[in-house]
């Protein structure tokens, strides 16, 4: 997708062959910086300290991180499978719950043999990890464009306004992303869109994030206050909404960002239809309740007690809260499937029910 | 209620005759300060920059702007009626769309004279308004308090965890709240009591006041990001949930801070008790259906665009969003009857409905 005019993935190889580019995530809205990633430890800061962030991306990172550590024992004198798999094991405690992470680390190091001839193949096998990402988000593009050209045509080619939570763009990925495929497609055909980008707080990766990337590639938008959808859902002003998941169980209820369930009752407290966009690999089809099993991460209570943004171009924490209240932060919600709508994934739409999940894989 | 262990109520009488003392609620929680108000000027400042806020609060101290007004025409000895009504008008048009605040001026206005013997009634009338906002609030406390209690014994003394959104605490009050009454009623009499404070984005009165006026009386609480209530209800976590409102109509329909709605429809889906405090004064007769009727305010989006906080002592705002994106900010939503529990008010609790709410009157 597009940056000031020009057209970016969220990481590549650079032209040196010897090192990759990401945007540092830490810093956007404010400011816009490419970072190079030339060694273990850089791609290990890059993910703990997240300037990359989004499973996807997250797992992308890693595998070019398996040809980095590579790389570097090479030049060093020092490669053989035993050193590389330190490395590998180093890079994956970078973010330890990241599950895609560890699976894209496992996937490149199971390529790997003892000769430094295979160097050049963990490059091949990001590369090809890399592409499938985006192959992925492009044919959920693909699949959630029919939902919204369908309502377009109901309106008689009026704005179709799209409510999304969080950021589950092509940030989180590598291109395109989940929840924004879609709206980015219908955008690129002409058809008249127009997103409510929710806050999300406490990290407001929808006011930093989403909304950055939508307006950087031209897409109408307008940032509310998570509070807001409700009274815009009873008065018209939203056809539906689309948000991404964490996990899904095999039943269909889904893991999002924290906020996404009340979402789900306000759509269909008015009617309106209610789409989780993702890839086949974040359902697990281990999990059959959602509430009851998918485990919820607490976060940081500064995370609601600061608020960082810009002041004099600064970037700057403030807190916001009475010195001594305490905050809970929870990371994640569940919304029930019934509640959902459908779900969008690379191999199509699909209801939110166990059989017609099952009819994916 | 209390600060530092010392009771306060937002606005009385100084000892000097001349004045009365409000709490500068702007800079709350950051920091707490006395401000005294001599004049029609201090009134109308007072008023419209927000140093008080709240409903009834602004009513009575327009009611003492009034009095404040006939004595400073009386020292300029330039004391008639028709130079009151000038500065009453004046005190009105400080915040225009507070239909309460017109109403306590109009109030003490029927009952002055041309003669300035009139200006000891003025003190009185605006002392008497006063007492009646309180007591309606201990009012709200004392029924309110029957619904805490009977929890409180079907969890046998275990604590019960109240979930509120906004402040329609004593800040926005003269003494006790509305929401917040019941809640102090409970805690004085010591029931185990444990308050939920939804942040309440994007002006922040529940991390900033409500937290505020919690934790300076000593009554347990916790803040949350407004995403969070939905994810405590499915768990559990939450027993009740108490707010206020600015109007709600014959028919029960709530008009309250934004993201009110949200939380109804979670405690729904939960089976959750979901009350709203509020004086009689707030019900409008002529109204039948809130979602069609009751206008609900935009108001700046630089109230979502920025965020104010504290760094190195400093009261500081941030810039939180992408300076391109535009942002949209309703300041109330309407909660239909459907989903409110019964309504607390100082003649008792009665059900959301249009013949109960009739038999109150």
């Amino acid at each position: 997708m597009n940056i000031s005019n020009k057209q970016y993935t969220t990481i590549w190889l650079n032209e040196d062959n010897q090192s990759v580019s990401v945007i540092d995530q830490r810093i956007l809205p404010f400011k816009f910086e490419i970072l190079s990633l030339k060694s273990t430890e850089d791609v290990f800061n890059a993910i703990s300290d997240m300037t990359v962030r989004g499973a996807p991306l997250i797992g992308v990172t890693g595998a070019f991180g398996v040809w980095l550590s590579a790389l570097e024992l090479v030049k060093a004198n020092n490669y053989n499978l035993d050193n590389l798999k330190k490395e590998a094991e180093y890079i994956k405690s970078s973010r330890p719950t990241a599950i895609n992470l560890a699976y894209a680390v496992d996937r490149i190091m199971a390529k790997m043999l003892d000769s430094s001839d295979t160097v050049s193949i963990a490059l091949e096998e990001a590369e090809i990890f890399r592409l499938e990402e985006i192959e992925n988000c492009r044919l959920i593009g693909l699949h959630g464009v029919s939902i919204i050209e369908e309502i377009s045509k109901k309106k008689q080619g009026e704005t179709v306004n799209i409510l999304t939570h969080c950021n589950a763009g092509w940030l989180a990925c590598i291109d395109y992303g989940t929840a924004t495929a879609p709206i980015y497609e219908a955008f690129n055909k002409g058809i008249k869109v127009h997103v409510w980008v929710d806050e999300t707080r406490p990290r407001n990766q929808g006011a930093r994030l989403t909304a950055f990337e939508l307006g950087e590639h031209g897409v109408p938008h307008t940032i509310i206050a998570d509070n807001t959808g409700g009274h815009l859902m009873q008065h018209g002003m939203v056809d539906m909404v689309i948000v991404g998941s964490d996990r899904t169980t095999a039943n269909g209820d889904v893991a999002n960002k924290i906020g996404t369930y009340l979402k789900a009752l306000a759509a269909k407290d008015n009617n309106i239809p209610f789409y989780v966009a993702l890839p086949l690999s974040t359902i697990d089809m281990t999990m059959n309740n959602g509430i009851a099993e998918i485990p919820i991460e607490t976060r940081s209570e500064d995370e609601v007690r600061f608020m960082e943004g810009v002041v004099n171009g600064e970037v700057t924490k403030v807190r916001i809260t009475p010195e001594n209240s305490n905050a809970l932060n929870y990371g994640f919600d569940v919304t029930p499937a019934r509640l959902v709508t459908g779900l969008i994934t690379e191999r199509g739409i699909s209801k939110a029910d166990k059989l017609e999940i099952a009819k994916l894989f």
